[in-house]
């Protein structure tokens, strides 16, 4: 089997790549990314390919030959919000690139495409199913809303194999804080665990829909598994995830690391995030992403425990190569 | 106030633009189309476009100093659905540019667009709502409901002000059979009431759900006349219709028109044209819709008959002129 992964050289790119290659069935795997990726792991089956998908020829060379593609790239929610036209044309238009790209390739690969919970937005029902409306609140969301589209189209047509996952909020995610109006959610977590500071720009109360990287991965890896006729006509899902409030998360991070932990975060109101992000759903009925055999997490302290001990893995790894 | 119509060739543009010029506040309407359009009506006020939405200015010219754009110019579904690459160029790009180009024009202008139906596909509720989630199955569907989110993310960004209204099936469309897969629903009445055979694809038992064409130009003339308060941020809205089965369409007409006109019905089963529109939903919750001010019929006779007095009025009106 051949893989591609677009935004390959993000964090759940990466991962999602460590994963992938420990099949050994996987032949080939092609990480895509507009900044040069580091190898997340030294092996002759991958491939390393620095492009941009807004250029001719970019997504031919990315699909090319591949059984599977996975699409992570993404201009991310506090980005496309402040840059318009730039989010239309990589979430939009790069989707469509890709598919086209894929439809041209004539293989007819799967295509998992990692959308979001932010196609939806208010009004919204007490608890999200795969039978509410997709009505995004912000210009991720509904660039992400519209390549969900033209994947299930490009299916429906027989041009891809697609499979459509609404990823919840990652958290904790490792590294930097991120353009993302979320980034915030790993931030309170990830910097005082650090002995850092963090500002929270939404109130305690703010309830969010969550779900640890090794869940995503975990479901990103299932997605491409699972057979046309087992995911049937509707290829798009929302994954699960667990429902944890802004101040029960800081409770959980006083558990795990103690009382001077929370004391680094700093509540500090910015109506912009607060805006994008109490428009997403905090609450989901995924009995039928459950029953298709995807994964969630049980209480949010695991992902802290994880974050942690994923930590001291790669440092582990990263000195042992030294 | 100026205007423009794009299909403002089409029967319901040209419908539309009759019912626009009425208003003497009016005091320009362009009317754009791929075909050079006929004049609906000796005015002045009247500008007759013929152009191609996917040439580069056609865009700009049509929206230029318009305060409100009515996009009705589109691939029907049973061409979008034999002609994939034409579907998308006209339907998602198509709405796209004009979109951009009211954008560019700074005008922030009303947006009305003419969304269908068939954005809906199955799984489906028993009655569909507002907030029931759009998985079209067909390309028309899927490109009519991208042109939704554009639609509504421009309006959300404040570039136009979207009015997106979902349209019933027209019956009874005047004329003769066009590309669209719902084509047969007007052909099944309007054939026989002339005298000539009309086949019928799909079996009695299948329900549709129905709009006359004055009913759906004066919600197109209303929803342009909403204020934005008045609308508020879901700029979505399945329009008022009534549900029908073909067998209860065929008991009407042949009480307008007596038995012999039922017999020049020939049944004769069309497996693409029965996928398309049996995935049509045809029961909806309109609450929202009639709480605003839309408006709908009340039973399919009075359709038939609508349709008799407006085919009247077209020839006196015709041989008036001569």
């Amino acid at each position: 089997m051949k893989m591609a992964i677009t935004g390959g050289g993000g964090f759940l790119g990466s991962r999602l790549a460590r994963a992938l290659l420990a099949d050994s069935r996987v032949e080939r795997l092609v990480l895509a990314d507009l900044a040069p990726a580091q190898s997340p792991v030294d092996d002759p089956r991958l491939a390393l390919l620095t492009t941009d998908l807004s250029e001719a020829g970019a997504a031919e060379s990315i699909v090319e030959g591949a059984d599977v593609i996975f699409h992570l790239a993404a201009i991310l929610s506090g980005q496309a919000e402040a840059e318009f036209d730039l989010g239309m044309r990589v979430n939009l238009d790069g989707t469509r690139r890709l598919l086209e790209a894929a439809r041209a390739g004539g293989r007819r690969p799967r295509f998992v495409f990692a959308s979001s919970l932010a196609v939806f937005g208010a009004p919204l029902p007490p608890v999200v199913t795969d039978d509410t409306a997709a009505r995004p609140q912000s210009s991720y969301g509904a660039e992400k809303a519209m390549g969900e589209l033209l994947a299930a189209e490009f299916s429906r047509r027989g041009f891809v194999d697609s499979r459509i996952l609404r990823l919840p909020t990652v958290c904790v995610r490792p590294g930097r804080p991120n353009a993302a109006a979320s980034s915030f959610v790993s931030g309170i977590i990830r910097e005082p665990l650090h002995g850092e500071k963090a500002v929270c720009p939404v109130g305690p109360e703010l309830a969010l829909w969550l779900s640890s990287p090794r869940s995503v991965v975990a479901n990103l890896v299932h997605g491409a598994s699972l057979s046309a006729e087992a995911l049937g006509a509707d290829r798009t899902i929302n994954l699960p995830g667990i429902t944890v409030t802004v101040g029960e998360m800081i409770a959980s991070l006083a558990r795990v690391a103690g009382r001077e932990a929370p004391a680094r975060i700093e509540f500090s109101g910015d109506p912009a995030v607060r805006r994008i992000v109490s428009s997403w759903p905090s609450r989901f009925d995924v009995r039928r992403a459950l029953a298709l055999g995807f994964s969630g997490d049980l209480e949010f302290e695991a992902l802290i425990r994880e974050f942690l001990a994923d930590e001291a893995a790669e440092k582990g790894v990263s000195q042992g190569s030294r």
